[in-house]
């Protein structure tokens, strides 16, 4: 019958777009950015390589959809151990009323990513493809990073709403304070990217550097 | 520096030097870092390929003593203009005694720095180099930026005796709230870096997010 062949063929290509991700995130991995071709993945990952030139016109694109699948996986497995604990959603930076505490939780868990060794090389050199290639680089900041800048800005919101942030703030400014210094360190690797790190950037952009009166 | 007499063939040299410096900075911006070759930088100088083996081991080492060339050249502008006024010597932040005034100058100044066309293909290309590269990376931090950031603890350090920042404050973490936003808006192209960014970012990290009681 008819309903059970589309589901088949649907979870079919669900596996192979999986396969072909999990290819080009290794391959980054193993030989760099540069010498990862279509070629090289399509065969890691044992599909044709017009299967993936059906899909995507570039193997910038398959990586950009490794690390949209990679996050749809992570804010999937947040939202079932958080759900009904954050004010925010399933994908959102809980809101439990500390401020503080909600940005370091969501600030420590984005070093622990920062510092998988599995995902270093692509973000390394996803990140550093758009950097030079302003094109790539737009991409990657509407489909990656945007979405997730959001949830500052909505968090940093209700912060205001509650009294805990200046009025005066941009929410959207407010955030490159949190985000900024951490992808700094990481991309430049100028110091060691810890826990104690993170809660020290929160602490120091919530509170200020001056002496409180 | 200092007016010495230098020998003809010492003059010879620099100029060479700065001819090299200048082909690659050109080099880079017109056909990217990847196509740029030894030699054409050296034909672009009018030098013999081997003149630039015999100073540089690679392609990579030209562009970084380029900056530290054009550094050398700013800090030294910078010099004659400032001399007298600041209390932190011709290459440091000034100390007027404002720290948010400070901050902003030099904040300001590192916006237009930035945005200069004629650097930022190369800037660009080197700290995409580093960022892939772990051991070309260090070599940036070690040489370009370290150097800078030492002056921002400088200011922070003169500012905490001051009173104008909180004694427990760690002055080499307060500064990535200051220089972390700003590359990172610049590099993934996130938003417009402008004079206005700039001050707020100043004026959120020493006044801090939260309400002042």
């Amino acid at each position: 019958m008819a309903p059970t062949k589309a589901p088949d063929s649907s979870r079919r290509s669900d596996r192979s777009r999986r396969a072909i991700h999990d290819a080009a995130l290794a391959l980054v991995t193993e030989v760099g950015y540069r010498r990862t071709t279509i070629e090289g993945i399509a065969a890691r990952a044992g599909v044709g390589k017009q299967t993936i030139y059906r899909w995507w016109p570039s193997k910038a694109a398959v990586l950009m959809d490794a690390f949209l699948d990679l996050a749809g996986r992570t804010a999937e497995d947040a939202g079932a151990g958080d759900a009904g604990e954050s004010g925010e959603g399933a994908q959102g930076i809980p809101d439990t009323g500390d401020l503080v505490a909600d940005l370091k939780l969501v600030l420590r868990a984005t070093v622990d990513e920062l510092n998988d060794p599995a995902l270093e090389a692509p973000t390394r050199a996803l990140t550093a493809e758009g950097i030079v290639d302003a094109k790539l680089g737009a991409a990657f900041v509407h489909q990656l990073l945007d979405p997730q800048l959001a949830l500052y800005v909505t968090r940093l919101r209700a912060a205001q709403e509650a009294g805990h942030v200046r009025a005066d703030v941009d929410p959207r400014i407010a955030l490159e304070l949190l985000i900024g210094p951490l992808m700094h360190r990481w991309l430049l690797r100028t110091l060691p990217l810890t826990h104690a790190y993170a809660d020290e950037i929160v602490d120091y952009a919530v509170g200020g550097l001056a002496p409180r009166p």
